[in-house]
């Protein structure tokens, strides 16, 4: 083994070191506390399932998937989400149980990279599905419990941004004429390509008329016109879909203590290809990418025989490490050493300091080669010998 | 998707449902607790790894890996111990910071599975390791801190074993002829399967003498004889592995509250190939298989290039949850129903309750199918509607 090759991590594989595990498990405890207290459950599924079950039906594109195939002959994957699995067991026994499901996680998922990009392959997610629920009261919970989570982790300055997968497909749909041009519109509106998407309208060949509407609507976004204006890109029969968007509107306005954090924007598209209903993104200061997002998915249960409304969402605990102050541990690190024969001595001295909140490392003297390097990663340092408990 | 094969998960994989889920997160934040409170500090690593790196350090048979090629090409591994990737992350980086190390980890590991047997591909492991320290003290840190800790987890009959696998393989090195007479014979101990010893003994045609020591030397193991009747099956340039245990035995005597939980048995062997020095398993009532065990293993850190004493455990989380009482939730779990219009009034009851510790449910009432079940699932029912706040 070469010395590089001996100490490599696959591409997009990281280690977290003390001091980020540290600040992980405190956003992991206070969201879980938060998140229980809302009555949501928190459960686990395995790191791999079947391909057949969860890989095909995830919003995942296949080329991310990690793939493997076990003793069976069986082609498996590592999750790449979590919605899929929690649909899965909600689906073949939990909803039977309980039905609205409220289940919680905090779970690593995976995306295969294809080259250095620094983007993670395994990263951390927290999140919440709110399901069996169709009604906007189920979207206005999800939103409301993601902008109190953000807040209570500490977030200090953040905004969510509303949009809705329904809107989004009916309008491209009714200014195109192929499912082709709706995907490559779709594709870069998730890219927020603007420029690319005028380009496209010309090169697809649209009808002057398309293009005005689709131009028209994109501006009218931008603007954050009243939904009134944009009951001319859709037909009638999907003017419910603006009604679905007011209603949620109404309730955040009600519940939300500063509703001015809250935005809608129709232009809002997501690569997750399972939102049918609203969703949305929340961007916070210091990350480029949002932090979290989350979506209505009602059709996902329809591959598991389900008719059932879902909404939920999730932050990627990656990006909250990057917005929020590094925590300082507020516990003092004491090292003991001790001489041959001093054994007790030193650990009663121990336990009395653990018994006061202290973390204490009792350390045989003579196994340390480099007394002054080591003393350098504690806060205090005392030597227990023939002379009795010396500070050093 | 056939209904059966929609709900499968691979072989050996399985779910946290919440009660199960709740118990888990006890466990991982009591022993957290404890174990940073010894001065070790907990780190993360990838699932996936090189099988250049770790699959092959790990002492884990090649047949259980699950393996996987990334996009490049490379094969990968799930994580099958966690001993293996610390030692990487020690010897590439934290060691050079502190030495002596002290690290520990929650961790899920995999381990590929054949057929069903009820036997977990995934199962979680909670563990640490002290690297740097090649004494005895090393030695019976380890095993103090792994009593104590189940002790804290609430274990309440438990016993350890102690074994050295150095004087293993000298004994038996010493009594037969060739390398793979020691490994089928140390392959049994594992199984503890003495029947199968004996007649391996006489299968691989050893000599009078050889047979004869052999099983002197298991009559006196569980006997538990005295160190100095061992003495008989060592040269004299192995004694120093007897002196090893000698003084382990001693420091565990002044260290341990009840030394009598503790048995000494050189017989003991394990599968996990790396250890060299004593090594040791946790028997707890109420299951048929260790819920823990661990050793000394120097020489793993020679495939990472450092020459550096290690010795560490690790506790399997489901075994113990075999052995724990059940943890009743003592949390008060409320539902509040709330008609159309009365959302604030219901969310104010809500925050109030929740300030008082209760996990509130805050639930539109039109959206519940079946209020009759839906109530089951709660300690207390509140609908909040015209009528003003209802006890059902």
């Amino acid at each position: 083994m070469s010395k590089i090759q001996m100490f490599e991590k696959p591409l997009g594989m990281r280690d977290s070191f003390p001091e980020v595990n540290e600040q992980k498990e405190y956003i992991r405890s206070t969201a879980r506390n938060f998140i229980r207290s809302k009555g949501y459950d928190f459960i686990k599924t395995p790191s791999v399932e079947y391909f057949e079950t969860i890989g095909k039906a995830s919003a995942i594109d296949e080329s991310s998937l990690f793939k493997l195939v076990d003793n069976q002959g069986e082609m498996l994957v590592l999750r790449p989400d979590m919605t899929t699995p929690i649909a899965r067991i909600a689906a073949s026994k939990l909803l039977k149980e309980k039905n609205p499901l409220r289940l919680a996680y905090y779970a690593n998922v995976f995306r295969s990279q294809r080259r250095e990009g620094g983007r993670p392959a395994e990263f951390e997610q927290l999140g919440l599905e709110l399901i069996g629920d169709f009604s906007a009261y189920g979207d206005s919970e999800i939103i409301h419990t993601a902008v109190e989570l953000v807040k209570v982790l500490g977030v200090k300055s953040f905004r969510i941004t509303i949009g809705h997968a329904g809107v989004l497909t009916a309008i491209l749909t009714n200014n195109t004429n192929t499912k082709e041009q709706v995907d490559s519109l779709r594709q870069l509106l998730v890219e927020k390509n603007f420029v690319g998407f005028e380009q496209k309208l010309e090169e697809i060949k649209l009808s002057e008329n398309q293009i005005e509407n689709l131009i028209k609507w994109i501006d009218y976004s931008i603007d954050s016109k009243s939904l009134e204006n944009f009951k001319q890109f859709l037909t009638v029969d999907q003017e419910y879909l603006l009604e679905q968007v007011d209603q949620l509107q109404r309730l955040l306005e009600i519940q939300l203590n500063d509703p001015s954090i809250v935005s809608f924007d129709f232009t809002l598209a997501s690569h997750m290809s399972y939102y049918t209903g609203m969703i949305f993104e929340i961007h916070a200061e210091g990350s480029g990418s949002p932090i979290g997002n989350g979506g209505r998915y009602d059709e996902l249960f329809n591959q598991f025989n389900e008719t059932v409304g879902a909404t939920g969402f999730g932050i990627r605990v990656d990006r909250l490490l990057e917005v929020l102050p590094k925590t300082v541990s507020v516990e003092k690190n004491t090292l003991l050493l001790f001489h041959e024969g001093f054994y007790t001595k030193a650990n009663e001295l121990a336990v009395e300091k653990r018994n006061n909140k202290e973390r204490v490392t009792l350390q045989y003297i003579e196994s340390v080669n480099d007394l002054d390097a080591y003393q350098r990663s504690f806060d205090e340092v005392l030597i227990v010998s023939e002379g009795g408990s010396l500070r050093e």
